[in-house]
This record gives structure tokens, sequence and C-alpha cells, in this order.
């Protein structure tokens, strides 16, 4: 099942065009995977400190469907499309919602590879992480 | 009465020290104004784009008394300590819990003016936006 | 030719991780193409402000190669892939130097909307400018 | 002497208000403050990993006396107040220059503690250290 979460747009989110920063979708993106994380039972600051244990973005795509302004209130979905042997690739759609109308303003395609962090080299997915990001696969 | 509202610490906000970087806590202070303001029935967008008006920082001090980390639950309070013809000051403090205790992260006296924001020159509170922003004094 | 521009990695780019935050490099390369275009006669405030004119990403694709780290200089090289009616797409490579090898950091590549930025709709991109835009080619 | 170094104003700074968003300014500070110490040998990646050593923001204040804008160079000076056992302060001030014009954008007061890194708790300026900040003294 996907994983959704809301966040609002503040003034440091946005530029002077008067439109949220382009790169700000990612850190809202990011957000959103450690709180689907989260609800999986896998806090990213307890990983990182107890497990050594660490998800690094390796390729990022974004499509920028139509701008988000500032007040606006962005819902991010975040599901699983594939898990490999260190490494996973999300799909992340971020909506608005103007007049009980739900706008699409950009989607990602993320892929993340696991991470002894204090060597920063990639490690095996450990069992019981792989299991529980498969909950996040809307396929099946 | 003090506002109170609680955001997490994510990656974003962190730097290569471990701990938060210094000048996010005026980002997680701004945004907790606009939902201070909000309650208020002041939303900072609408503001701008209908009443031409918006609060810019004049002066701002900040006292750093421990750092908060990734995955902290930062809980900010905004209250007002004092409205005047065009300008106001916020004092703001920043709390985390660790092991149900409250500790003191940060605190923060903003200075705030009243700005027609189309030509960036200063003009006075209206009086009903002076009155609303009294509700968050603790002091009576 | 290739456009090429250095900048240094500093606290604020970095996160706990201790490496440069994965959306920061976005940042970084608006920088570059704002520099590349300005040493073409196209500074990007004047296009706002004078002609009404701006570019918006539709578009972007990030590979990571390997992490930058605190005080690292990047060096960012944009060249042209192609321009057309009212959108032009731009590579971009992101290196630094350790031990006199140069390493491969990033790379980006960059789809650019020509907009009104007034009404924030696409417009086509004016001949001066395609014109100009041309000499990022790097392939002729 | 006093250390100066100039920074362009980027998108990434600034806000929907048109101008640049008013933490982004401890940033430049911040850059500058990196750049004064490499100048003094003092790189903080370096002191960091080599020798355990990190300043930390204690206490901040900063007055706004005008706007900066898109594409504005700021020019920050950064110069010594105060060096104690295990602190000191900076005092820093931002300017543009707009026809030929030297306008005074924010001035900012710094502290920073001197910290071992690994377990972030005080510890003595090394002397060497602190003869080098004493360069940037102004009053002598």
């Amino acid at each position: 099942m996907a994983h959704h979460i809301k966040f609002r747009v503040y003034y440091e989110d946005t530029d002077a065009g008067g439109i949220v920063y382009h790169a700000r979708y990612l850190g809202f993106a990011e957000r959103a995977r450690a709180e689907a994380l989260r609800e999986l039972g896998l806090a990213i600051g307890e990983l990182a400190e107890k497990e050594n244990l660490g998800f690094v973005v390796a390729n990022l795509s974004i499509h920028y469907h139509r701008p988000a302004k500032l007040d606006d209130v962005l819902e991010i979905e975040t599901c699983l499309v594939e898990a490999k042997a260190a490494r996973f690739i999300l799909q992340q759609n971020i909506f608005t919602e103007v007049n009980s109308e739900k706008l699409h303003i950009a989607s990602l395609k993320v892929e993340l590879v696991s991470m002894a962090m204090d060597r920063l080299k990639p490690v095996r997915l450990p069992v019981e992480v792989k299991k529980r990001l498969e909950q996040l696969r809307t396929d099946n």
C-alpha cells in the first residue's frame, strides 16, 4: 500500500518566481520517505546510529507538472516499484488540492542504495528491511 | 496565549557536524509563525495576495542552548512580546523531548515589520491584525 | 562550447551523513546555469524584470556517481543538448578534484521551459535568446 | 584586518516576496567565515577531520537594513570582535553595490564556541588557532 503524508509550503520553500523552488520538491520527497520508513518501523536516525545503515540516492528523475505556491498543502504519495539486493526504487507523486480539485504537481522516481554509513559502501538490504519495504508495493 | 507546533528534523535540516544546521532554526521558527498567524485567521499567502501585506524580519537574535539531531521532534512556542504601529516582536522557544525530558534547544527574538509587499515599504499594522496578534500575548 | 564554473561546498550543503545533501546539487546546477546564461548576455534577473521571461524546470534527472564532501570544490560543466520552440535541454556534469585526480560526482539532464513569468505560461524562446543558447552546444 | 568576499544571489536564495529569504544571510555569513578561516590556514573540513575541532554557533544576532535581490552580488566583511578561552565573537557586514553606490544589507554578530566535534563538548581554542583569529581584528 502506498504511504501518504501532507506538508505545507512556507516562504522558505518558494523563490522569487513566486512558486516553490524546483529543488525543494526533493526535500519534501525525502521527508515523505523518512515518514514512510518510520511507519514501517525503520526510523532512519536509528538505522544510522544502531545499524550503521543508510539509504543514499543513486538516481532520481522528476517531472514538474504544475507549480505549487506559498500556503499550498502538498500531499505526497510514496510506493515501492522494485527492491533488489542492495537497492530499491520508489515512485513518489506530489499533489495539492485547489477548490476540492486534486492537482498533480510533480512525480519522482528515486533509486536508493543501501549503504554502510561509516564507509559509504553499498551493502545488501537486510532481509527484514526488504520485507518491510515490500509493504509499500501497490501492484499486488 | 502562546502558540505551539511540532516539526520533525529530516536529513535536509542537518549538516556534516551531525546536528541541525544553525540557520535551519530560522526556517522552523518561520513555519511556526506562519501557523500561529494562520490560527488567528491571518494566512500569510492570502494577506500577501489580497491585502498586499507582508511581515518582513527586521531584527533577529537567537541563542543556541543545545544541538538537535536527525529524527528529533522540535516543539516551537511562539508568543507576542510587543506590538507597535508598524512592527511587532515575537519570542520563540524551541524544545525537544528526550526520554520524557523536555530540553531547551534554542530561543529567538524576532522583530517583524509590516510591509506593503509591492513596494516593500513599511505600513501601519491594520487594527484588526494588531488585535489578533495581541492574542499571542502570555503576560496578561 | 561548454560553460565551466566552480563552487565550494560549505556546511550548509552537507547533511548528517557527512556528505553533500542530494538536493543541493540541483542548487549548484542552477547557479551554474545562471552564470552560463549571464556569460551569454542573458542575466536571469534582468530577463525576468525587463522582458517578463523566465526558464522553469520541467524535467530533471540526476545520477549520483560518488559523494562530495565539506570543503570540496565542485566544477560544473554546462552544455546544450537541444533547443526547441519553447524549451531547451541542458546536460550538466559535476566534478571535483582529489589529489590532482578529476572525479565525476554527478550528471544532470535538465529540460527548461520558456515562460511568461507574470502568468506562468509557456512562450516561444525569443530568436536572439535561442541563438545565444546555441553557443553552449559542444557537438559542432 | 577584516576579510572580504563576494557571493552572488541565485533563485535558491530568494523567496516569494521577491527578495533574499531572511535565513539565507546566515548561510552567506557562514561561507564567508569558512573562507576567512581558510585564508588564515584554518580549513574547517581539515580541522574537523584531523583535529576533531569545530566552531559551533552559540549566539547570533542579525539586523536587516534593506533587502537584497536576485542577481545582486553580496560583499561580506568579517572581523574579530573578541577571542576568549573557548569562544570568539565575529562581526559580519553584508553590502551590495547598486549604480556604484555601496548599500548596507545586513549586519551580524556571531559568537562561536570551540568544540570537540566527536563529543560536541566545548574545548579551549588551541593557542595557534587563537593567534591566527587575532589577525581578523580591525581595531589595532
